[in-house]
């Protein structure tokens, strides 16, 4: 269970690989019902990633999957392609986005998910995983 | 300037205040230009109140306005009835919401607000004036 | 018909009027349409009164009638209650949108509409009147 | 900062262009929140391109980024291929909107931004820099 302590866990070390990277971001934190439980907004970080942090989160647990790898199906003449505009525009399909498991097993179920956004995708998802890892 | 480090100052407050009353609350803090610094769901606080909180501190940044005033005017009958239609549906008319102003003086110019949302008005407000106090 | 010399006169008498009430304001101007022409806001204006103005004008065009006026039949009981509710939440229900009409004449075709806000329902309306009355 | 008078004389200065290019514009300037300080629709320009205007300032705005830059990493296999799905639908990637930034320096920090709409990429782009550069 993601509860306010474990969020705020998972951020502390996603700010710590954000302040690594120098690259400010916005990081999210939602619960196995994809509802948030934690947002913050690091000084610097753009504005219009404080949407997408939220719903990469969101998009984690809804699909049980990576952004990162829901992007793959995503594309145009991909087999999702379109997922995007379900879900009232919740559906976020590029890097940022990781499902976390229960116990941080590889087949544990998913709990939780966190979202990042504010830099490229891969520092995205490298940001996202440091704080995935702390939970 | 609302920075992340103010931000969790004021949701730290309103937090002892929620525990003080044993309610736990949504709390949610914007800066000037009404944008999300940080957000906070409290263990057992409701998950239709994640979105009320966000809204209710854009709404008094967006007027300059506790919620808990702006709520006066908007009912049927007053002066702003309707304006709960405007903006996206952002607009929150009821209390918990309050603007945060420079250096906490009464006439300092907003820089912010605070929102809050998981009880009943009277505490909501109450929640978000301690968070205000700690700016 | 409203272009935006025009809109810009009637901007410049309505922002006269604001001026003279120490109230900033938001005033936006749309064509026969209903579709915006000109928008500005003042230093210090609300941010929550950009799209209201915006929607009061178009509101006023969209039924021909002052929005103080429409307001009269859309309180909770009367004959357009839920109105607000229609044209995707770009109706607005308060005082401060006035039709303008051809040649400022009481019957003449209305061909555009100005709409204010950031003050009381009165200062809106009375700022929209003056601006109107500059066409 | 950007206010009322900053956002004219950019407009002035983006009309002038547009005149030059004959290619009636759409012309918005949004402030450091993203927020909407001023919108004027040239006569003749789309309706359809007053929204498209409005969006392109605040993308450029949320993200610190010209619009036409951003389009590069959105299409379909890219980075961010499906970010114009976020913010509520406010994300324009195409050509259009500019970073204004502080004193107009490379690395001064972004105060607001242009967004254009009425030509072709290229056209809405010249017309936005000619903006940008009077601030």
């Amino acid at each position: 269970m993601i509860n306010l302590e474990a969020a705020r866990r998972i951020i502390a070390a996603a700010e710590k690989k954000a302040a690594e990277l120098k690259q400010p971001m916005n990081i999210a934190v939602v619960d196995a019902g994809g509802n948030l439980v934690a947002h913050v907004r690091m000084d610097g970080a753009w504005i219009g990633s404080i949407d997408i942090s939220i719903k990469k989160a969101f998009t984690s647990r809804a699909f049980d999957i990576a952004t990162k790898d829901l992007a793959k199906h995503s594309q145009s003449g991909d087999q999702f392609f379109g997922i995007h505009a379900s879900n009232g525009g919740k559906v976020m399909i590029f890097a940022g986005g990781i499902p976390i498991r229960d116990g941080n097993k590889k087949n544990g179920a998913v709990i939780g998910a966190i979202g990042v956004s504010g830099g490229s995708g891969a520092q995205d998802h490298a940001v996202a995983e440091a704080g995935a890892k702390a939970y």
